[in-house]
């Protein structure tokens, strides 16, 4: 039995088991200017600080934050070490990486892969309600890339993070209806 | 309370009722043939492809990939609708998006962000043994920027897709030893 819910070109047929237990565990971003990213991630999106490593060598420091409800807060550990395999086992972790000194380097600007040279284009949120959502952004200032309204796709918006990567922002339950005109 | 486990600059201290609910779903990344790339995220990392979206009228592809383990798949429906929802309601999503064409533009290469301009790093996997799958990684032909016994870091490769994004893999078990060192 394929392993996979769609038809298309170059699809492996069947999940090798040497693959068992492999995570997508994370996605890495650098930002220039920790306090205000981490403003951004855990004031406008709710997220977690879980783990913050410095590496003083290396002149760098990495956070990690997750989507976290307030009943999951018990699942971690407050021991660092066991934190830290939690934060590398678990899914959806977002890394944000502070070189050390670029908060204060005017020439220090990160590219957010949209415009040339592109490649990687954004992050996104699931919300319960949209129109909520972008209502509150809204009032806490928040940049907007597209509105729901904006273009052809009502049905989602994007917003900008400090650095300027792009977040999509969706409400799951409108999208087959939302997209549904546009699909082949 | 806090909802954070480490201090840091720029912290909300807690949760906005108004982000419950708020899931960390997608990571996009364009590709530029999608025959060799869902190659290689389903046979390699042994990812499956949970939907497609086919926007013919702006001739691009979204695929959505999942680490899904046997027992996950029974979770998710073959009605193309519902699961677009789960699609987008769930963590940990990969969304690949094929600009129609760039398979056969020889002009069309994306950009991993880690060379000039500098923005996106990398997206994660937690693997349950490195060495097994840097092993298997080595005999499938896979590219390297660095295995683990390269450099400093010895608890942590970085192979590359057919794109040329960078991919960390990890066992979480070995890094609070493998990184103890270099921390602050």
């Amino acid at each position: 039995m394929s392993q996979h819910f769609e038809a298309a070109p170059g699809l492996h047929p069947s999940k090798d088991p040497a693959t068992q237990g492999f995570v997508f565990n994370q996605t890495m971003l650098r930002i220039k200017d920790p306090e205000i990213t981490l403003d951004f991630y855990t004031r406008v999106l709710g997220m977690t600080l879980v783990r913050k490593l410095d590496f003083p060598e290396m002149h760098f420091t990495l956070f990690f934050l997750a989507s976290l409800e307030e009943q999951d807060l018990a699942n971690w550990s407050q021991d660092a070490a066991e934190r830290t395999v939690q934060t590398f086992s678990r899914p959806a972790m977002l890394e944000l990486t502070w070189n050390w000194g670029t908060e204060s380097d005017e020439q220090c600007q990160y590219h957010n892969g949209n415009e040339e040279p592109k490649g990687f284009g954004h992050i996104g949120f699931a919300v319960p309600d949209l129109d909520a959502a972008c209502a509150r952004f809204t009032e806490l200032g928040v940049a907007f890339v597209k509105r729901p309204e904006d273009g052809k796709m009502n049905d989602i918006a994007f917003i900008r993070d400090p650095d300027g990567y792009w977040i999509e922002i969706f409400e799951p339950a409108r999208l087959p209806k939302g997209l549904e005109s546009h699909l082949g």
